[in-house]
C-alpha cells in the first residue's frame, strides 16, 4: 500500500489577483485629459510607513501616475516630532488644484487622533476612503452620491434608503470605499467566494464570514461590505463578537446589514466559516490551524502573519498579503476623485 | 511648645461653581420665545450612563429645559443589544424640529466607533461639541464660525487664522467648545487661576499645566484650550508626554498652541505644574500626592478618584468633580445651538 499524501491548500499571490485591476488603471489612465497626482504625506520615523511610501511610488511610476512624497517631522530626520507638521501638508495639499488624491501615511498618533486627521483630508481627494460621508454610505449599503453633496454638511435628517441596483441614479456616481477593505471584497471577487450568478448586491449570499478586527478602518467596514453584499459575518474583537447579516433571521431581509451579538466562541465560529480575515497588528496573534473548517479561505490582512505556517493543510486558498491589492484600489480611488472634481469644477 | 498643624488644602465644591452658570443660563432662557428641548439617547445598560441620564433629567426639570431619554437596545432590557438603535435614534432626532439639542450617553462601542457616532450627531444639535468642525476650530484657536458654514463641508484649503480677540466678527457667533473641557477651563476661571488682568485668549500665561489623558473627547481638546489661553501644558497619556504651548521659545509666539514633544518623566512635570488635572478611567491609576508641587491646583475629572486620599496635603485646591459645571456648559451650548438654529432659519 503506498503512503497518500494530502496535497495542500493553494497559495495565492496578490499579484496576481492585482494585475487585473493594473489593466483596469491603465485603460482610466489612457481616457485622461491630464495625468493624475498622488501626494503621500510621511510624517513619522515609522520604517514600514517609508517601505509603504516606495511601494507606492513604484506603482506609480509603472503606471503613469505623479507621485510626489511631502516628508514632515520625524520623517525629515533631525529636530522634527513624531506626527509633526502632518496637518498643516493635508491643508496644504486640500489647497493645491495639481493635486487630485492625498493618502497619509498612518499611524501617526493613534486611532483616536489619526481619526482627526482623516477628517481634515478633502473628501475630493480622500483615495483611501476613510472620511466620514463615506464611512456612513458605507455602513448604510449607499453605493452612489452625488458628486457636489461632497461639499455639503447638511445633517443627516432621514435614514437613508440603501442601493440595490448596479446602475447609478442620472447625476450619480460611485461612493469611495475604503482601500483596504475594498481589496479584501475585490480579492474575494476574484477568487470565486462571490459568485456572480448571484443578484447584483447579494453575491456574497450563503457564505460565512469570519473577520478578526473591528477597526473603524479595516474590520468593521469590511465586515458592513460583506454582510450588505449578502455574507453572514462574524466580527470578531478583543471584547466581543457579532453577527452582521441582511437576514438575521429566516423571515427577515434588510436592505442593508444588522448587527446583533451572538453568543458563539471564536471557535464556533471558525468552525463554520468558509472565509476567515484575520487583521490583528503584532507578532504574537495566530488563528489556530486546528480551528479552521476544512477547505475554507484565509486572507491575511495584517502586516505580521495572524495564520499559522501549517494553514494550508486545512484552508484551500491562502493569500498572505493583500498590499498589492489595496494600493491598485487606492490609485482607483484617484482616478475615480478626479473625475468627481472636473465633474463638480464642470458644474460650477 | 505646642504641636502646630499645617492647614490642608481646600475642597472645592462643583456646586458651588456651577451655581453662577445655573443663573446665566436662566437669565438665557428667561430671554427665549420657547422652551428648548434636549433629547438624550441610551442605548446600553451601563449603570453611571443611566444615573448621568437621570442627572440630566434633573438639572433640566430645575431650570425649565425639556428632556426627553430616548432609550433603545440594551437600555431597554429585554432582547436589546448594546447600542442597538443609537445611529436610528441620532438620525431621527436630527430630523425632528422640535429638537433642539442630542446628547448620547457614551462609551457606547468604544472610543473608534464611537467617534464615528459623533460625527452622525447634527452640528446644529451638539450640544457635547464633539462633531469634528468644533474639534478642528478648537485646536486652530478659531473662537467664532458663521452659523451657515455648519451646513457646508467646503474642505479645509487655507491654514486658517487663529482668533485673538474677544468680539465676534459681524455675522459669527461662538463656535461650541467640547463640554468637559470646556467645563475644566470654567473651573481654573473661577478659582482664579485665569487671570483676567491679562488680555482675553492669554489668561493662562504663566502657568504650568499638566493634564493627563490624550483622548480626543478629554484630554487633548482640554491641553489645547489651556495652552491656546496661554498656559505651558504637559499632555501625558500611557505612551508619551508632550507640551502644548504658544511660546515654544522665548523668541516666538503663535497664535495657537503648537506640540513638541518633552524628554521630562511624568514626576518632573508634575514637580512644576500649578495646576493638574487628571483623567484616567479606572480605579487603580491615582496620581502620586508626593511628586505633587506644594500648594498647586488639582482637578479630578474622572469618574473614579484618580488622586490620593491626602491630596490635600499638597494641593491647595482640591475639586473631586466636575459633573454638575460639565451640564451646565452643555445647557449653555444647547441655548447657544437654538439660537444659531434659529438665526440660520431666519436667513433662510
Amino acid at each position: 500500500m503506498s503512503s497518500v499524501t494530502t496535497p495542500k491548500g493553494v497559495l495565492l499571490k496578490s499579484d496576481t489577483i492585482a494585475s487585473k485591476f493594473v489593466d483596469e488603471v491603465k485603460t482610466m489612465l489612457g481616457a485622461r485629459p491630464r495625468r493624475p497626482k498622488l501626494v503621500g504625506i510621511l510624517s513619522t520615523s515609522s520604517a514600514p510607513s517609508l517601505s509603504y511610501a516606495n511601494f507606492t511610488r513604484k506603482q506609480c511610476d509603472a503606471l503613469g501616475i505623479d507621485f510626489e512624497l511631502k516628508e514632515t517631522g520625524a520623517a525629515l530626520g533631525g529636530e522634527g516630532a513624531e506626527g509633526e507638521g502632518v496637518e498643516e501638508a493635508i491643508i496644504e495639499a486640500n489647497a493645491d488644484p495639481g493635486v487630485d488624491g492625498i493618502m497619509v501615511y498612518y499611524p501617526v498618533f493613534g486611532a483616536q487622533q489619526d481619526h482627526y486627521l482623516q477628517q481634515v483630508v478633502s473628501p475630493f481627494k480622500d483615495v483611501e476612503g476613510l472620511n466620514f460621508k463615506f464611512h456612513f454610505n458605507l455602513y448604510h449599503n449607499i453605493r452612489y452620491l452625488d458628486p457636489k453633496s461632497l461639499t455639503s454638511a447638511a445633517p443627516l435628517t432621514r435614514y437613508p434608503e440603501p442601493t440595490t441596483g448596479d446602475i447609478p441614479p442620472p447625476g450619480a456616481v460611485k461612493s469611495i470605499l475604503p482601500c483596504t477593505p475594498l481589496g479584501v471584497v475585490k480579492a474575494l471577487e476574484n477568487i470565486g467566494v462571490y459568485n456572480s450568478l448571484l443578484p447584483y448586491g447579494d453575491r456574497a449570499y450563503g457564505k460565512t464570514v469570519t473577520v478578526i478586527n473591528r477597526s473603524e478602518v479595516v474590520g468593521r467596514p469590511l465586515a458592513a461590505l460583506l454582510a450588505n453584499d449578502g455574507a453572514c459575518v462574524f466580527s470578531v474583537d478583543i471584547n466581543s463578537i457579532q453577527v452582521y447579516t441582511k437576514r438575521p433571521d429566516a423571515r427577515y431581509f434588510h436592505p442593508r446589514h444588522v448587527v446583533r451579538p451572538t453568543p458563539l466562541s471564536l471557535e464556533e465560529c471558525l468552525a463554520q466559516s468558509d472565509v476567515v480575515v484575520s487583521a490583528v497588528p503584532g507578532e504574537t496573534y495566530k488563528v489556530k490551524t486546528s480551528a479552521l473548517k476544512d477547505g475554507c479561505v484565509c486572507i491575511n490582512v495584517a502586516a505580521d502573519k495572524n495564520f499559522e505556517a501549517d494553514v494550508r493543510e486545512k484552508a484551500s486558498l491562502y493569500l498572505p498579503t493583500v498590499g498589492k491589492i489595496t494600493i491598485l484600489m487606492l490609485l482607483r480611488n484617484l482616478l475615480r476623485l478626479q473625475e468627481y472634481q472636473d465633474l463638480v469644477r464642470s458644474q460650477n
